[in-house]
């Protein structure tokens, strides 16, 4: 499969995930008042989906095709996704004032709005997992696939270490914890998710797994290499703002180099977790490489 | 039974619901780095623990005792209380700095931390459910029960014209719906997931709905009249502060008397649709009692 391929795969698999997201949107049940406009703000801002689009592949993966658990779980996780950026951009949190190329939502809405929309949009994702999936037993993994990833043990501890980080000189070993956590169980939570959905079996689940923290934690070495040496506009957001912050970074501990490396070996790990899955993980190799081009 | 037997009663389950959230505070795969610190401040104020008890009361009246599956949905929704409590303190928000008696949770840590700490008790209440519950059907129902009643269709909508409010004049029926969605439904929310842990039939769970909504708002038409009349003490947090954040309110829309006629007929209501439960449900109809004791 060529680079072309890969980005046409996934901006499919991320119109998949928005027509799911514009479904739930329209369903008057679910969200009342005018939180919906904020939804519609935040929810239609131009994201990549790569979360979303790892779970259809990883269901694809395991089982030959999408099925609408997926799609539900893809929702699901770019609800919470999103919902992260939110808080994160807030004057108390990051302060940022743009967030996929727009003004962030605390800036469009005010504060408040802001905060009860973050809340609202991670109540929702579960609340979709209980009602839009069929079978019990699926959705109640998902839903602790979800929680165990994106909360108290995951993406939260990562965001108050990192936060914390802003006041130390930090080691590599802190680095690592708040990555692993602030981001990268997040991407192995979606290709679980995926493979949750798909039915996978315990060994498939266990590889796609180890995938998803390596390529996550790829994910974040790239990112905090463009912080330094890309533009706001090749982000989405304010570039050199953690720099600026004082936060540790992989440039500030390893070097640009360094980081380079690292991202190397981490997709190169990535990859060979997916060993036993042969050609039909063909795109999460290609994802892979897709990440590394992003760092040069 | 007597008014001196409900107020034991309440603090036995009180202190039922304290322990499962001091066993769920104690596991260290459910709460990573400093967030035990921040839960273990919020979680061990002194709260009522009314949602609990009433998870745990509802269990009861179905079923004739209190299981565990009840005792971890009680935790869930104290979780869910607590995080809103600390998001609502905020300064974009209501901007308090007491809550429960101690300085509010952004006050004795920062706003970044009390932002997190919300995020992750609403996070962990799911999550608890999804793996502390055998029973997929069970856990998945309370899942959907809670979502519904605490996102974007219940409390937070509620929350956000809570908020909205302020800059209006602002109607009777205004004031139903930020009642009915912020306060309400959460005691509904209460007393349906103890339906559902107890294995309700599906005239039960509604009759219990139908108690739950009602002294739900009779229970914020209390609060509402404590705001003007009572002490910071009483309350636990600082009173008078809708009047002056020009909120609308029952006293300001109906005058005192015309509150506490108010709550004296759902208090009624609410006694009504326990009908068909007979004394299994005394409990319940001393609560309502209890409820109207407050507004004196």
């Amino acid at each position: 499969m060529q680079q072309r391929d890969f980005k046409e795969r996934l901006s499919e698999n991320a119109e998949k995930v928005n027509n799911v997201l514009r479904g739930i949107l329209a369903d008057r049940n679910l969200i009342g008042g005018e939180l919906g406009e904020v939804f519609k703000y935040v929810l239609e801002a131009e994201g990549k989906r790569i979360r979303g689009a790892l779970v259809l592949w990883g269901c694809e993966v395991v089982s030959g095709q999408v099925n609408r658990n997926a799609e539900i779980a893809a929702a699901a996780i770019e609800m919470v996704h999103t919902y992260s950026l939110i808080h994160d951009d807030l004057p108390a949190m990051d302060d940022d004032e743009i967030r996929r190329g727009k003004p962030a939502c605390h800036i469009a809405f005010d504060e408040a709005t802001a905060i009860l929309a973050g809340d609202g949009l991670l109540t929702l994702a579960f609340e979709i997992l209980s009602k839009e999936i069929d079978d019990a037993g699926v959705a109640i993994k998902l839903v602790g696939q979800l929680a165990g990833s994106a909360g108290p043990a995951g993406m939260v501890a990562g965001q108050l270490a990192d936060l914390q980080s802003e006041k130390t000189k930090g080691s590599e070993e802190q680095l690592e914890y708040i990555h692993t956590n602030k981001t990268a169980k997040m991407f192995q939570c979606s290709v679980a998710m995926g493979a949750i959905a798909g039915g996978a079996k315990r060994g498939e689940y266990e590889s796609l797994c180890e995938y998803g923290l390596k390529i996550g934690l790829g994910f974040q070495v790239a990112d905090d290499i463009l912080d330094v040496s890309g533009s706001s506009k090749q982000l989405g957001k304010t570039a050199g703002k953690d720099e600026k912050a004082g936060k540790i970074t992989y440039p500030s501990l390893l070097g640009i180099e360094g980081s380079k490396e690292r991202a190397v070996k981490l997709a190169e790990e990535a990859v060979e977790a997916l060993g036993s899955f042969g050609e039909k993980a063909e795109v999460l190799r290609q994802l892979a490489k897709a990440l590394l081009e992003r760092t040069r």
